[in-house]
């Protein structure tokens, strides 16, 4: 570990609750920011979850919203009529991207961060590739470059009051949650993140469904998981249920879970308590069992520099590809955590948007727990190392490969099979790793290459070496 | 709900974390008391898993142990030196049972305690049939009736410092984790409780795994967990773990978890934690998978009014076969929730403690997570009406059952058969349901029916019902 934090905030960290977030809560949950100009809350998206007849207004707002130039999503309906959505973590690498994607197709967005994963980088000494503008600046700069609207309320959804407001005001008819801590090495890293990472991811979560039940109860949530609570069993993985005969009889139960860090636990925790409130409060949800994300670039946030979206390729919130990508570019050798076998599924962050777009556009019903698993195809870490290789080869770089010891505790060879077959009868169109994706990620970090801080790139966290003792500041 | 929070909490409530513990935590968490006379820690029981030679000192210390009465539970091995065993939740209805047990076996035995249980009693106006002591009476007339000390550490495990001192101080060979709030209808109450109960249970066991990889990594985790883990499934219930041939191919998976309260889920949390820690860090645990426990008195509890056991008979604390002798007692009707169909797993609390010290006397191997399913019979919910009715009738009382509108979301008819062959296998002589239990426990509800309180009798919380707001004080 290079840096972690600094060491003015390790007295904040002793404290037992929440420890990286506190006196960030305490300035920033007492208000809300509605930096959009309409705050009339137009009255269209609401109708789509809502038995009410609708308002004779309604149809003038549909025309409105009607100039979305990209239709590619279909909905389960011929409605025009798009739900408001709530994006949580809508400040994030999936969520800001999802955030613009769903409003340039005409949904009602609002985004409800706490911003503290910029407080991570603050803290660990890390850096996106890329320069992220404020949050501020990114919704002005959409709306001047769009003309629309993404309203914007700052604070901490394990602050329940905030979160009530947010319901109050916004409305939502969906939530999308990606607001959650969700790297796995930093829930790694000591006692305190592992416990921060739990206790954040659970009880955030647990506020969403509450405050679903209180306050839009036909809300549908539409939670971000990850493929790796199921771990790597010697037998196919199914999207969330599994059909058991046992000693001559049969049931449909939750596939097993077995995950590898407190990160992927949390979300374990998210889908058991998840399934318990649609059973028993009749919630609609839906969990994307996520795989690992790749790309940076959407058709929105291509449209303007302040809209870039983050980009990690650090040993703590980077991941594969594009780690790979980064350390192409500037000469560092790929680093392959032990053998190289780990195999797990992988998309393009062009088809998170598009799943989540499918996921609202056709909601769970009620009482449902719907699982989809979303990724487009499975590659090993070798694999994924040798494509980056070649792509780098013919744009004339040098690379090496390099097998370090694994830092986490994982299997290194061993069976994947995951069915992925639900998005895609939902309407799903993958982008599939390609030479021309790769050429550009490349490219891409070959132009930021100047911001590269090579002490970042190599793992840092061991999963058997954590302490209890906090990490600050240790070079 | 007739009662719950006084009016003078509520201002603590409201606030987001801990809420019902946090005063009482400062007042608290900051001392430890060594109520037992000798603190010189007699080195015989931490020889049990330690690796070091033992000093020439032990030979008199074992001679000391050596006075236990019972000898019922066989150790894995002749040696005569029992480990030093830190009971969480030692003050609770299981625990306190448990560590008197222990202790007259011989083991060198520590209550770790924050007494909440005992603040959640007056703040929703509940009490326990019996009287009970306060615990540090509890422990100084065990020594005073037994010549045998417990170590008493009064904290709260989720206060790491706390936690931390606890383990370098008494330096335990086995850790007995009833430490968790364990009721379900508890954290059905209002939001509030929900998130205390996940928060307060997962993040304490956190803290445990945690204060073992640091501290005693070759002590053994034994922790309670419950039977209502793994729900209601239309094919048999394994001990832990299941094996599936899926697609021509087979694994033995964790069992699947459809847990049914906030507090079934914390549980399913815990082991999935527990799980990860066993695999990633070598950490030797025992889930117990507890069924319903009944009784009151064991072998140990008997020997002095001041070391009675509570008994709960309220709509919170109070589970089914223990609060229809109270109802038979006082002639209020058996309140049967729903159809009565449910079944489930029982076991008397003499069992209990059995189960316990069978687990702690063969403990698991480093990094094994080993499940038992830790209940002696299944009954409905009407067969224990039925056996209750029959019971007091001979007793000359007059029982009615009643089928009050069921407050959880349950199956009321269901297939139920759970395998609980493993601690039978380590030796588990059951006490099994019987007439003389029945007499006994109706005698003894009816020795103190003048301690009832009839209006905490009926259910007063609704799976379906809770809500946002922090209940108080309603009538």
């Amino acid at each position: 570990m290079a840096e972690l934090l600094s060491s003015s905030c390790s007295s904040t960290i002793s404290t037992r609750i929440k420890p990286h977030l506190k006196p960030f809560n305490q300035c920033l949950t007492s208000f809300s920011i509605m930096v959009a100009s309409n705050n009339s809350k137009p009255p269209f998206g609401r109708l789509f979850l809502q038995q009410k007849p609708r308002k004779s207004s309604v149809v003038v707002h549909a025309a409105a919203v009607s100039t979305s130039k990209e239709t590619s999503v279909q909905t389960s309906s011929s409605d025009p009529f798009k739900p408001r959505v709530m994006v949580i973590g809508g400040d994030g690498y999936c969520g800001w991207a999802t955030a613009l994607h769903l409003s340039n197709k005409g949904y009602e967005v609002a985004i409800v961060d706490s911003l503290v994963r910029r407080l991570f980088d603050h803290q660990l000494g890390l850096d996106s590739l890329t320069p992220i503008s404020s949050i501020q600046n990114r919704v002005q700069r959409w709306k001047s470059v769009t003309g629309k609207n993404i309203q914007l309320y700052i604070g901490d959804i394990c602050d329940f009051e905030f979160l009530s407001e947010t319901f109050k005001s916004f409305e939502p008819d969906a939530v999308v949650h990606f607001g959650e801590q969700r790297s796995a090495p930093y829930s790694m890293i000591d006692r305190s993140r592992a416990v921060y990472t739990q206790q954040n991811n659970v009880i955030g979560t647990l506020n969403v469904l509450f405050a679903i039940k209180e306050f839009r109860e036909q809300c549908h949530l539409v939670k971000l998981g990850t493929m790796g609570e199921y771990g790597t069993p010697n037998i196919d993985i199914e999207e969330g249920y599994i059909t058991i005969t046992h000693n001559g009889r049969t049931d449909t139960l939750p596939y097993p879970k077995q995950a590898s860090s407190f990160y992927h636990l949390s979300k374990v925790h998210d889908s058991h308590n998840i399934a318990f409130t649609c059973k028993a409060w009749g919630i609609r949800a839906t969990d994307l069992n996520q795989g690992v994300v790749y790309g940076v670039r959407t058709d929105e946030t291509a449209m303007h520099e302040e809209l870039y979206n983050r980009f990690d390729y650090d040993g703590i919130f980077g991941t594969a590809l594009n780690r790979f990508c980064v350390q192409a570019a500037v000469g560092h050798p790929l680093t392959v955590y032990g053998k190289g076998g780990q195999t797990r599924g992988f998309l393009d962050i062009r088809d998170t948007v598009q799943c989540v777009e499918l996921a609202i556009a056709n909601p769970a019903k009620p009482g449902e727990f719907r699982v989809f698993n979303q990724f487009t195809e499975q590659f090993s870490v070798n694999q994924l190392a040798e494509l980056v290789t070649k792509a780098a080869e013919k744009l004339g770089l040098d690379v090496k490969t390099t097998n370090v010891p694994n830092p986490r505790v994982e299997a290194e060879e061993h069976y994947y099979n995951c069915k992925n077959t639900k998005l895609v009868d939902l309407g799903l169109r993958p982008h599939f790793l390609s030479d021309s994706l790769l050429d550009s990620l490349l490219n891409f970090a070959i132009q930021y290459k100047d911001r590269v801080d090579t002490k970042q790139i190599m793992p840092s966290v061991s999963w058997k070496k954590i302490g209890v003792k906090t990490k600050t500041v240790t070079a």
